[in-house]
């Protein structure tokens, strides 16, 4: 039996057209709805056939869904949730895929006082933005993880687990708080990071923007793709989960010195014994699934 | 005609392997003879058939040679340069591929005093180490830096160039001391920066070990591929090219400082203006041709 049969989706970017796709893909006879702030988003979703039907209101979009899921920024889900709660159905399930759990928990249940809400997060995506860019296999055998407040019923909770597993996704559970300090580390400070290292080296005066262009295969090219990712989106993030990215961003700097202290000083050991315990992470991953095998991340060459 | 006939390579490792492969594909009729110091990686390229012919001694490698490519850690170059000395032709050419250039070229050159040395840097590379890992189609399309002493002879350097370009490189000129700066922000200050974070990582006490591996396609996994790179390799880079790196990283932890600045007191428009300046770094990468345009790296999904 299908978990739900007419879903809802706010917010038609890279995440709400994948997940569109995806549902259309795995479970064509659901029902999906959608609605995108942006008119020009609504009518490129129109023009795709992304959805059985794109709405001009947020409202028209959920009045008869039995799931929600909000695709939006994580700054906006309050306001989104505000905008459709007088049209939402009483036993309609909410859920979205925002990556600051704690913080959306909060804005949905005072936007939505006392209706179903059982937030989610798929670990997925790529650098592009946009309802074009999304596509229906970018959540198989990547990890979505559940965050259900601590009163929820596991009724509910089942049924949005089955169909993140139905659009091919791994599913764990576990409480919003500590989800948002695992994200912090395997994506929050990553793309922290990397905005960073590609803001200092465009604003060089002795390297020219050509030359790091140029070169950057050495390794700088890596980088440059989390840095292309989606600004809104992320500047979000970074408010939103902000006490940990903090608390990250503090012990990455704290090793950050002590390697710079390292070079400075000539300690080639302490440098060689780190490089060898960062190989063995790489092939974990690997070995869980979790990234291609190829070398140079299968490149072409 | 082509630019050298009987090519030495020592060291044998993901370089020197690509390059003996490389050589062999676009002029077969150049005899190329290796040299590795492991005895298990002199067997493993006798066994692949790498070479026409692995010597047992630096020395038996270099004999008859008219180029020698060094292909060993940077920290190891003028200790194989003594080596090698007493058998070494006169008019041989003597190169490398090593990282930093200013510090190799001194090496070089009170190892081999009156010899002609044309350094040079195949800006390529994958996060795999030796003689099974290299290819013939590596160097394609990547950039291959040349950085001549002052009074390098125009025939010398041009006979390097023109290999590379067979090679498949293209080739760029410029002084030891600017490509020591250049690659410090597009290929060294990556490295430290991917090997921290991944350390970093893997230290924290609330988050496991499991947990980093399972949810690393949020972003974290992109820095593993680099932190897998070879250590001795890494280790000598950053202690040979120390001023520069330094200079790097503190120009990187200076813009972080802002950033974690920008986080703490809520100031989304510093953010959101950092994260859009970024994006077009990645566009013009691509249109240069120094990465793949599809998103994710083009990893399966």
């Amino acid at each position: 039996m299908l978990p739900f049969s007419r879903v809802a989706i706010i917010g038609l970017g890279l995440i709400g057209s994948s997940l569109a796709r995806a549902i259309k893909t795995q479970m064509p006879t659901v029902r999906v709805t959608g609605y995108d702030a942006s008119a020009e988003v609504r009518a490129t979703a129109e023009r795709i056939k992304l959805c059985d039907d794109v709405t001009d209101t947020p409202g028209a979009a959920v009045i008869d869904a039995d799931l929600l899921i909000l695709c939006v920024p994580v700054g906006a889900m309050g306001t989104v949730a505000q905008e459709i709660a007088a049209d939402l159905p009483a036993d309609a399930i909410v859920s979205d895929v925002g990556s600051c759990k704690a913080n959306i928990l909060s804005a949905l249940e005072k936007a939505l006082p006392g209706r179903i809400i059982i937030p989610a997060h798929p670990v997925a995506g790529t650098e592009n933005s946009g309802p074009e860019a999304g596509f229906a296999s970018l959540f198989k055998g990547r990890w979505c993880i559940i965050t259900p407040p601590s009163d929820a019923e596991a009724a509910s909770v089942a049924r949005v687990a089955e169909l993140w597993r139905r659009l091919g996704a791994n599913v764990e559970t576990m409480d919003a708080e500590h989800h948002d300090l695992v994200l912090a580390v395997t994506s929050h400070l990553p793309h922290l990071i990397a905005y960073t290292i590609v803001g200092t080296a465009s604003d060089l005066e002795d390297v020219t923007r050509s030359e790091v262009i140029k070169y950057s295969a050495g390794g700088f090219r890596d980088f440059t793709r989390i840095a292309a990712s989606d600004p809104t989106m992320w500047r979000d993030v970074f408010l939103t989960n902000k006490e940990a990215v903090l608390e990250m961003l503090q012990r990455f700097s704290e090793d950050l010195s002590a390697l710079q202290r390292a070079i400075r000083w000539n300690d080639g050991d302490a440098l060689f014994n780190l490089f060898t315990r960062t190989r063995a992470i790489r092939r974990s991953i690997i070995e869980e699934g979790q990234d291609d095998a190829a070398p140079d991340f299968g490149r072409t060459h």
